[in-house]
């Protein structure tokens, strides 16, 4: 495919590509079969340097706060050793439950089992199968964990009655639980998840409507996140009403919704944003994470719910030589869009200038609770 | 939230408030909380002159005509006084029956009784309450009405058997009716409701797709309409089916259709109205009212429909003063909509400007029979 | 209608019809009520002379191949008398076999009797008919088609069991197969269809999600294709992953999946063809063969998918004299997408004008395998 590079010119991951290339290892030549040689060479010749080793660049891209995802068994040591370091940079965990939360999934037995053995409480009943994420939880906050993250196919949050959640966990862990269990108790975790976070401070992020390893074939072969997760289309309005009827308007509550179906954007998340004031909408994620996508996501939020009950920018990236390219990105498409605002005298030039210094340093640090 | 209002700034609400401040209270300064008092004080002055009473504003605001939303058991008193005055303003009813043909919900059983009452029909039985409708409809057409207004979940429009309606009426009246057949009721009288306009020449209005008091705490503390409707997904192809195979060609006919789910404009809605003589699609209703909704809705629909399947400008508010801005936005955002077309040599320049002012004079005149 | 002519212009059906009016016929006048006659008389002269023969009009519209969409059971005769004349211009069939594949509609029964007369093939059971499918696609692929072409109401494409399709195949010629059997089947044969292509090479082109025959009445009294087929919602995500999971890798495959649901092109087909590389998004079909949504369509596939992963322009329609109307707006629009990525400095002048003209030449002769 890269015979026809131009064709992909435009797209956001050569945006980011040739944007770290040039900002990064200063590549000043168009990418090509032609130069391919001489930019490899170049990069290979810049990795190995002192000023190119990720602590450098950390520094170098004026990075405030980076946040993992880790598993809830880790002990953080490596956040710890850092902690402890002289290094000034700020890397902070962030708990990611999904496959404790999914009695359907393979591993989850073994990953229960897990789980208490991390929390030194016995996983054999619900009951300790919660105490072990509320202990777990409460270690990650203590190793500086702003929020726990969520991504299951649906955003449905149905509780259930502890003594049916109970009697589910009881038949997932001897493998008698129907998928019509597996899924009622996930949603229901997804609930008790928002009751933990009103507890322990967590904020809640939301990232569902993907269909994961689309391609079984691509699975096998390469695993998880190899690229063929394909989105599907997604339901906000009733899914999230038994978890917002409960906690949507508790005292510092946050819960961040995240959206590959940009659908709900108008139709769902800007109303919802609207009302409750725990709810933000994310910024465009993955796939829309992009000059004309985020564009339309502004179109299509602000009017109904301004600029603060949005996320303010933030990225979600394995590349960590992309991040500069994504804010940089970020920044010039909402000053565009502050901008239209201001031309059509929709907004003083005054209150454009600070929302967009806002929506890069308070809005993350407030929504976030950085 | 006001500490922060320019983040607001920019969204229909601020425009209307602030267009409101501005253009009828005479308001210069910039709100904010240092100049909540002053604002506060100018509107409180002028709002008990004589230049303030709503007559007088009605002229200010060179209203044509403003219809109200009625229950089909109100006498219209009002209408009749306001009538029956020397003011030269036009007041008309509007034919709102929701909350009877909704078995469902509480007080349907009170209501279809003081219905029987209202048109001196006993509605004991399904043929009395159809002829109650009947009835109470022709009332209001002999009092000015020209549309009856309808808002359920869904736009589902399945005719029942006669007797299988009547059947659910009597279960439904004895409390014994199923939610399936309540649901299933409901849908039977919207087809129903469209038979009567065939008869009675009531444009109907359908705004469907929302779920009301979605955060039932609220509903619990201030009751319904306080700010805490979340729209759904709607579907109108297959919904609206049966009452367009049987009536969508009826002569003088009109189905005017709302949403909040934009998603529809261009697959469902425009299609339909470029067919259908008897469909025309709303302008964007509620959180869609706000300009950069009115240009997505533009250009969904004209490429399929025109302008001249679409309802022509109508505002659906309860804040008085906020309609001269309304229509004054609409006006603006329509105008540039027609002028990017001309630009883009696709109509003529006289072309454009007549449709600018069909679109806010005959077109909704024609559309809502006025 | 026809009165307020220009509450119409701005439409693609007035797009194409005062094009053709203007460059094929050289009216020079606006249509209205005033100039019908005059045009009238204007077209009727130029008809019957030769320039406006058939052929003449394809050398003068400089249409490099056309295609037909054809009848599993036709002998392509024209084809091949075409095939066999003097005359240089390439009219190719595309093989059409949607209502061999639903036993759920009326004709089905007959429709596969015919089938195994023109392949000479006893289809009274499931084996040949699935022969006399492959014999009649290879009969078509013999006289130079390139395509087969499939519209169903949806795209879902779960396999069966040899045995169970071969006994719902057995339960449909004798009518006893349930309404979930014969989509169960249709579904299985879309499956199928992609199995034969793989083998025979036939593109495979998409175009499902449309309710036919909206209004029964129209339908009685005009029959098929007459105006009344609106949109549904449509989803491919999990409709085509059986499909995909199978041959979505298969070299040379190439699946061409055209929508009028543009809900789909960033969350679901953008994404697919960005994995898969045998899917290819159509460009924008039916109602969206317009300036606006073929702009939606760019912003929404291209930060995705690129340019690489579109089909290129083709039109679909029944309207011969609409052809050189199509492309030259396509052409236009794609190109004013282009140059606003090169003045947002996304792509570089040269890249532009070669994927301008890519798109037009290379892609679709690729895509299409032409």
């Amino acid at each position: 495919m890269c015979e026809r590079w131009h064709l992909f010119r435009g797209t956001p991951v050569r945006y980011w590509l040739e944007s770290e290339l040039a900002e990064i290892f200063d590549v000043r030549v168009r990418p090509s079969a032609a130069t391919a040689d001489v930019i490899y060479d170049q990069v290979a010749e810049r990795l190995p340097r002192d000023d190119y080793r990720p602590r450098a660049l950390y520094g170098r891209f004026r990075i405030t706060v980076l946040a993992t995802t880790d598993d809830p068994c880790s002990d953080l040591a490596a956040h710890a050793a850092l902690e402890e370091s002289s290094w000034p940079g700020r890397v902070i965990p962030t708990f990611r439950p999904d496959r404790y939360l999914e009695p359907g999934q393979p591993g989850w037995h073994e990953a229960v089992g897990q789980l208490g053995e991390a929390a030194d409480v016995d996983t054999g009943d619900y009951d300790g199968y919660i105490r072990a994420l509320e202990q777990r939880r409460r270690y990650f906050v203590a190793h500086g964990a702003r929020s726990a993250d969520h991504a299951h196919v649906d955003a449905r949050t149905d509780p259930l009655a502890p003594r049916v959640a109970a009697g589910i966990y009881d038949s997932a862990l001897t493998g008698r639980a129907t998928p019509e269990e597996t899924a009622a108790f996930r949603r229901h975790m997804l609930f008790e998840m928002a009751r933990m976070s009103c507890e322990d401070g967590l904020v809640m992020t939301l990232h569902p409507g993907v269909r994961r390893n689309h391609h079984h074939p691509s699975f096998e072969r390469f695993g998880a996140d190899t690229g063929h997760d394909i989105p599907i289309r997604v339901e906000f309005t009733d899914a999230l009403r038994p978890l917002l009827e409960r906690f949507g308007t508790h005292p510092g509550f946050h819960l961040v919704v995240f959206t590959v179906d940009e659908t709900v954007w108008s139709r769902e998340l800007a109303p919802m944003a609207g009302f409750y004031p725990s709810v933000y909408v994310g910024v465009p994620w993955w796939f829309l994470d992009a000059p004309d996508a985020i564009r339309r996501f502004r179109a299509a939020v602000t009017e109904t719910a301004g600029f603060s009950r949005t996320s303010g920018f933030v990225d979600d990236t394995r590349a960590f030589c992309s991040i500069p390219a994504r804010h940089d990105m970020s920044r010039r498409v909402d000053a565009g869009v502050l901008a239209r605002l201001v031309s059509e005298h929709r907004l003083d030039e005054d209150e454009a200038r600070e929302t967009a210094i806002g929506l890069v340093t308070t809005q993350p640090a407030s929504v976030f609770k950085l």
